[in-house]
Parts: structure tokens; sequence; C-alpha cells
């Protein structure tokens, strides 16, 4: 079968430009670019002058942080333009392990979006033992035989690589006796310990929020990734990067996007609109986002319109909306005008699919779990968030307890928890966070970074011990609770992560809870931020199923006298 | 042992710009680039703000062309800047087979110039079964263990690849299968054949004579090696090659290169210089000599100044005559003003290198093997050769052999004769040339693309057989007779391709060639252009040991009657 896609603006990668051509389809790969004789051509698909380029390509995602299945992601993102991802199944890996990553190998199987992996370096990325598993180098090598995996993915654990840890030392060099690539998460990091970071073969970052961080980790030799996610954005900070020479080592993925985000906004094509909008050169952004991810990744055969690549090609209306109208995946039309072929649903083993189900390993909570033995006015280590950051302050705040038990919702103070979800040890702790705007109710979840065992954050005991009963009883999700009644409710029930519903009705289940969330009070995006509050490795003070941690990653009392 | 350099200018490959700077070096590689502290430091060599540059990479060599042995090699390339080669050892791969390969491997090993390899794709490149070896995929295969093994060699069998060769298939395949690289050779080749040979695998290609070929060739993907040798030179006509974005996908190299001529103008440095002074930007002319060919070749530390990247730097004086002042390899300083640093002859095994010393399989010959048989004037085919040019051109011209036996000093009419010196069959044949100016004596060598044997080529019998058996005796090399005198005399006992005197005698010995031939009557080259003649894909008439074979590679008459 020959197809022929004739009257297009092709995107040549080589020469950064548009050409006027033709392409010749053969074999789910490009056998020609050119002129050609229709006649010879099964069938012929005139593109009336659009711009004809490669698919897109995230070069980083978590898929959890979709609380998609792949199959669900491949539907939500390819009428995006988007042909291929390189998933890191950080997540997953920290409650499921091996199996973790298996279940996103076989579920992502044959899909028309091409779901390439990177193995999870950080899994856990502290000494805390409070994760669902511990990869160690010799559990990560096996799955370098899988022709989807490409590399050790990003590396966040940087005192490890400085200290050369041995660990984290057979995990670098198995990717490097595998010819993969190794990514990195270094925000800030410069200098020597920088150098020391990149000698050690950490070869791409996409953490930096100024250009000048930018610049100079690509003077030393790396791929930056801009980050352009749901909560983390840099476009606007890093838009020079789309300036020559930066634009030859640069590349744009989104880290973490929520399923309403990417219905509202779009994927690549999104941001790619919105940095042509901020001034960026178009050819350069297509550039970044086809030929430069596939050259980090090294897949040989992505990411350019030429003789034996594989014929994954986009048709855009234009350079400024990036409107996609046509998507074709190894040679056929996938994608028209608002009209998504049918494809298969990956078919997962069934007894891993039962494990990754049964991810919840916990006993039901009581009420009184979340009470305070404390009585009278205490100084107490308190979380302190600002919204839109990730940082939290340790406050030494007095606290009442004999006013609603410490809570005090005036002075937006409500507690939360963090409960052992995988090892069913009943191992808890509870405390006390500010700036929430939490009003009423309780919201508990299964997605807490990057442990995800179980938090919950109230004014109340009963609203607290209902929220996390929901997701205990049903496998994980989130859920928000007011007055003992379910307000919303999104099942998350593959590894407590993702959902197993369409990509349409998990987007409207998120934007019901975040409805419920302004019901209770707050205008924020809670979940995501109360996902954050059990992140040890994101200073200065979080909490763990052991405790409140401190900068130095040490349990410390909640009481501060 | 650390080593800072400091008050440089260093290109830094990922801006393609100059930065203040210094460098770190520590055991071999570059630890740091930034700003130290001086005592942190071993040793602090001051470098005056000259430019700090990675080594020159030869993108694309035969070591066989400059008749030198790799260490000699590298005692004439490092003071010019180079401190790594891609060779394709395509010569000796025809007259020893694999063989050949390890010698070339084993007497490069642990220079301080890198020699990385090709494997020989086309041996021998047509049907015609002239050479020393043949080399089958399976023969070719063991060598990808070795890691300084690159690819597969110029694909210059055009023909097989279109038609699907399952032997040229087979090579490619196993070179795909050890993610090495695959070097094209396709003067002219366009079109939907271009997109074939690409599809193919085919990755680079250093025979475009013209901007618009190369142009079009990077538009499909490949990367252009600019040859610039000593016989074909397409510097010039490539010049805009250093423009962006075409720089981005070109890079440098000599094919053939004879030691006089390197001792006269340098290597890639002497290129750099012409390509300047041809209006080349310089920095795009270091880009595309160093991190270019290493991204090609997947020299992963190579060509950048970075973290982690090995410490192969040069210090040039400017960039305009592209002097340079200072090497270091592995981090030492190997070459400072002038004096090279000794180093080590590498061991190569003494069975391998007694059957290389030994390449000439045949008896001495007879001054009448060079006397034709016919009598009177007849019409023969001769081939005619143009100065400067590969091509020649089937001449039919009467000739008369009762006057010297066919031979006409006035007409420019000479005898030329291939004799098979792999078998020791007795094969040869006998042949006239027109255009070689030779007036008097006889010139032979057993440097004879691409199958080498014993070429010949002079006025008179006695002459002739001197020349042969001089080389017969000799072990092979190049030899300029004259009155049965031997004026000149360069010993090539290596594969009959390759000198064991060293760099300086070895040039010394060719100017003498040069002078001999000059004192016989012709001011061309007549050694590189004889060894051409035995080149049967290069149309239009050429002799092999079978006789005489035109455009289709057949074998025809000599008499044209």
């Amino acid at each position: 079968m020959k197809t022929l896609l004739t009257n297009a603006k092709i995107f040549n990668a080589f020469s950064c430009s548009l050409l006027d051509q033709s392409v010749l389809l053969e074999d789910g790969m490009i056998a020609g670019v050119g002129e050609f004789d229709p006649q010879l051509a099964d069938l012929v698909v005139d593109l009336e002058h659009k711009i004809l380029c490669p698919g897109f390509i995230d070069a980083h995602i978590h898929i959890e942080s979709t609380t998609l299945t792949p199959y669900e992601l491949a539907r939500a993102q390819i009428p995006f333009g988007t042909t291929a991802i390189v998933a890191d199944p950080h997540e997953i890996a920290n409650v499921c392990g091996q199996d973790g990553i298996e279940f996103m190998i076989q579920s992502s199987q044959g899909l028309p979006l091409d779901v390439y992996f990177m193995l999870p370096s950080c899994v856990p990325a502290t000494p805390i033992k409070d994760s669902g598993a511990v990869l160690r180098a010799s559990d990560l090598r096996p799955f370098y035989k899988h022709e989807r995996v490409l590399g050790l993915a990003e590396v966040m654990n940087v005192p490890a690589v400085l200290n050369n840890d041995p660990e984290m030392m057979a995990k670098i060099a198995d990717a490097k006796a595998n010819n993969a690539a190794i990514d990195g998460h270094s925000p800030m990091l410069s200098g020597p310990d920088l150098d020391a970071y990149i000698k050690a073969g950490i070869q791409t970052d996409h953490e930096c929020a100024a250009f000048e961080e930018a610049k100079s980790k690509i003077e030393k030799g790396m791929f930056i990734q801009i980050r352009q996610g749901t909560a983390a954005k840099n476009l606007n900070d890093l838009i020079r990067l789309f300036e020559y020479p930066w634009c030859l080592r640069s590349c744009i993925c989104t880290d973490d996007k929520h399923p309403d985000d990417l219905k509202k906004t779009g994927h690549i094509n999104g941001i790619l609109k919105e940095a042509v909008a901020l001034g960026a050169d178009p050819l350069h952004a297509l550039l970044m986002s086809t030929w430069n991810p596939a050259q980090i990744y090294k897949m040989t055969k992505k990411g350019a319109i030429a003789p034996g690549y594989d014929a994954d090609l986009i048709v855009l209306d234009d350079l400024k909306d990036f409107h996609v109208s046509k998507v074709f995946k190894n040679g056929k039309e996938i994608y028209s005008s608002g009209v998504l072929q049918d494809f298969e649903k990956p078919k997962v083993d069934s007894a891993l699919q039962e494990k990754l189900f049964h991810s919840m390993n916990m006993s039901f909570v009581e009420p009184d779990s979340f009470r305070f033995d404390h009585q009278g006015v205490r100084k107490a280590h308190v979380i302190g968030h600002s919204t839109g950051s990730l940082l939290t302050e340790d406050l030494i705040l007095d606290v009442d307890f004999d006013f609603m038990n410490g809570v005090n919702p005036e002075k937006d103070l409500v507690k939360i928890a963090v409960m052992d979800r995988h090892h069913n040890s009943g191992r808890m702790s509870l405390g006390l966070i500010h700036g929430m705007g939490l009003k009423e109710g309780a919201l508990a979840s299964t997605v807490a970074h990057d442990s995800h065992n179980l938090i919950a954050m109230g004014t109340n005991p009963a609203d607290m011990a209902l929220a996390s009963n929901t997701l205990i009883e049903r496998g994980g999700g989130l859920c928000a609770v007011k007055d003992g009644q379910i307000l919303a409710f999104l099942p998350l029930p593959i590894g407590g992560l993702i959902s197993a519903e369409t990509y349409e009705k998990t987007a409207e289940a998120n934007e019901e809870l975040t409805k419920a969330i302004h019901e209770m009070g707050s205008g924020q995006e809670l979940f995501m931020s109360m996902a954050f509050m059990s992140l040890p490795v994101i200073p200065s003070i979080k909490i763990t199923t052991y405790g409140l941690t401190n900068d130095q990653l040490e349990i410390i009392d909640f009481l501060a006298e």
C-alpha cells in the first residue's frame, strides 16, 4: 500500500525550513520525499498546502499524573498531534515496584501512540522507607531488554550521584552499558557540583526555571527539557531557548499534566501555541518538539520526514494555533477533522492486572486516629503552605488543642495525616498545615508523592476517616467529604494512581472534585498541593508515615517544646 | 593528577561560540569547565587567551593512501591537531581480507591518535574477481565486537543496495544490529534511487561535488562529509555548507591524502585554513571538524569541551591560519611548539605481521610479457586519460604495432599492464593508454584500486619488467625505472600498500618519485593516476588482470575489429 501526500509544506528538520514537496509512504515508513507520479500511489491525499510535520514527542511525562491508562492517554493525545511520549513510571513503581513498570509496558503495547519508558532511578528517592517498593539496579536491569525502554529516568537523588553511591552508580553504569539515555533532575545545581553530576553521565534537565540556568547547563552539554505542565510552568521563563543556538539543545515536556488541563489546553500543540504567542520562532518550536527529543532518546526513525523514517506525521493548519487536522501513524490516517479511528486496547496479563488493582494494603481507620492527645496551648511545627509553591515553611505556632483539637479554620489551620497503605503496618502520622484555605470537611488521596501513601487533610476526624475509608474500600483515588457526605470521588483503582475509566469521564470527575473543593471554602488546586506535602526532598517541612521531616530529611517531633 | 588550563577561549560546541573559561582535567577527562581555584590543580597551564578546541576528527580516511602505518600517521597528524580519525581499511582488506583489518586494528592500538574503523563493505566492489580477498557479511560481523569499530564503511556498490542484494543487505543489517554508523558513497545519486539508498540505512556521503547535490542529500537526512584530499578536492564547490543550517549536518574528511601533501599542507587544520580563506565562518568550521563527526559516529565522549568528555584538546593560535601550538591527549600535553612527545609503537601479533609483509603472491615476469603479438596497423581500444580526472574515454585508435610494438611517445601512447599478485595465477593483461605524458622508462606500483594488483606502465618491455620485478622482489611499493636503472623506489612492504619507514622518509621517497616522473617526461602525478586505471567502477574503460572493462563492467577485446 503506497500513500502519496501531495501539496504539503513539509517541515524539514535538517534545514529547519518548510519545503513544498510530496511524501510517499509505504509499509508504515517514509519511502521518499520529492515529486512523484500520483499513478504510483494506491491512495493520494491532498494536504491543501497545510504543514506536514513529524508527530510531536513529549520528552518527559509521568503518565500517572494524567490519572489515565496509556490507552486513554493515547485517545486524549493523538488528536493533539502527539505520536510519541517518553514516560517515567516513577509513581507506579513507588507503589508496585517492578510490577508497576511491567504493567505500564504491557498496557501501552501496540498503541498508535508510541509510549517509551525511562526506568525510575530513585525508588525511593530518600532513605526514608515510606514507599511500596524499592528498586535496586538489579531490579531495573532486566527491563533494558525491552525495545521501548530508552534509559534511566530522572536522577533526582543528586547527593547519591555526587557521593558516588554504589547503587546509583550501578544504575548509571547499566544505562551506559545499554547505550541508553540518562535523564536528570537538578534544580539550581551549578558549578563543580553540576560538573560532577554531568560527568557522571546525566544528560538532561527539566527543572530549569531561568534562562541563565538553562544556558549554563546547555554550555556544559546538557539537553534542556522546557517543562510546561499543569503544576510547574517554565515556558515563559525559558522562552529564549527557542532562539538559535539554544533551540538545538532544547525540547518540550509536560512532566505532570492533569486530564482536565489536557482536555482544556491540549498537549505539546498547546505549548507551541503559547510559545509562539510569546514570540518563539515557530520552526524552532517544531524542531524542539520533534527532531530534538528523538535525538536525545536515540529514536533513530522518529522526528523527521525523510526516507527510512517512521511515517508518524501530523497536519497542522498553521503555525500560530497549531491546530491539528490530521494524524498519520505508521503511514495510516488515524485521526482526521475531529474523528479518531478506533484502536485496540492493549491486553495485560491477568495476574499482573489483579496485583495492580489491589494496591491498598491497609485496614480501615477510625476517626480517633485523626485526634491529637494534646491539651491546652502548645508550640508545634506546622507545615506552612504557600499557594503555587511546593516549598513549605516550618511554622512554629501556638496551637490551642482545646479548640477543635488544634484545628482553626479561621486561622487557615487544618489537620493533615499520612497513613501507610503499602505494608499494612498501621503506621501513620498526624500534623497540622497552614495556608490551604479549607474551611470544612476533608480530602483524602492515594496520590501523595513520591511514596503514594494515603494522605488526608481536613477540619474534623469524622470526615477525614470517611474520606480515607472510602479510598481504602474502593482501591484508591481522590475523595472530597463534607458533613459525612461524599461530595466527589474519582476512583483510581490501578495502583491507587490511575483511573480505569475513559479520558472524558476522568476529566469530568476531576472537574467535580474542583467544584467540591470550592464548596469546602478553598479556591486552590488542593489535591495537587496536598500530594506534594509528603515529598520530603522538597524543603522545608513535610509529613511522612513516620512523622514530620525537616530539611535534612530527619524525622522531627510535632511539638516544638 | 589535576591539570588546570587557564586563560583559554574555549570553543563551546553546544552554543557554537568562544567562552572565556578555564578547564579542569582529571583522569584523562574533562572534570569541569568554568572558574577554578588554581590551588586545586597539580599543574596549571596558562593558555594566554589562545583558542582551546576539541581535537580535530577526520571523518573518513583511507590510511593506506598515506602509505603510512597508523603509528607514523599519528606522528604526522598530531602536530596538526588531529586526535581522532575514522578509517576505512578498504585497500588493505582488498589485499589481505580479515587479516588486513586485524592488522590495522592491532597496529593502531593505544596510540595518542584515536584510530576508529569502519568495516569495508565492498571487498570486492564489483563481480570481477580481481582482488586478494572477498569479505562477506559473516567475515565482517566478528569485528563489531571491537570498541574502535564504529560501523560499515562506504557502501559504494549502490546497485547492490538498490537491488536488495542479500549479502549487502546482511552487511547493512549487521551494522544496524550493532547500533553502528553506515557510510555512503553515492556520487550524483538523486531522486527515488537516492531515497531508496537512504531508506536502506546509508547515513553519509563524501562524494558530493556541488552544493545543490549536498543540500538535497542533507534535506533527505544524510550527513555530508566535505572531502578535501590529495586527489579529490570538493571544498571550493561545497563552501556554502559552512553556512547555517548546513553546517549542522556537514563535516570534513580527507578520504585519500598522500604523505608529501600531508607534510606540505597539514591535515584538517589546513583544510580549515583554506575554508576560512574562502569565507567560511571559523566557528562553524570548528564545529564541523570536532562535534559533528563525533555525532555521526556516536563517539559519545569526543568532540566537545564539557564535563565527562575525553580531554583531547588542542590550542590554536588563531582562527585564520589554524596553527596548532599545543595538543593534549587524554589530559596529557603530548605536543607543544613543534615538539611531539615520544609514544609507544603498537605491537602486532608476529604471525599476522608475517602475513602482511608477504602479500606478493606471484612469480617474476619476463620482458616478453609486455609485448603485443599483433602486427601492422590495427584498430584498438585505448584508455583515454585526462589529467585531473578519474573518468577515462574509450578511444578507438589506429595503432601501428610495427613501430615500438604499439607504443608512441610522440602521440602520448604507452603500454599499461595489470598482473595478478594475489593468487600466483600468472594472469595478466596488456593494453595501451593515452594522455599520461610519459616519454621514457616505466612505472610499476602495487597500489592499484581497488584490487591492488601489480600495475605497470611504460614505453618499453625491459623497463616495465624491471620495475615490476623490483616490486615483486621487495614486497611491493612504487618504482620508477629508466634505461634499465631504478630512478626512485618507495618500498611498501605491508600489504604492498604501506611503508615500514618513518613519515619523513616516506614523504621524501614520494618526492623522489615525483622528481623521477619529471625526468621521464611527465608533469603529472602519474602514480595516483595509474592507480585508478584498474578501478572498473569508474567509467568508461579500465584495465584488470582479465583485460579491458567497459561501462557495463564487461571484459572487452583489446582489438576493436
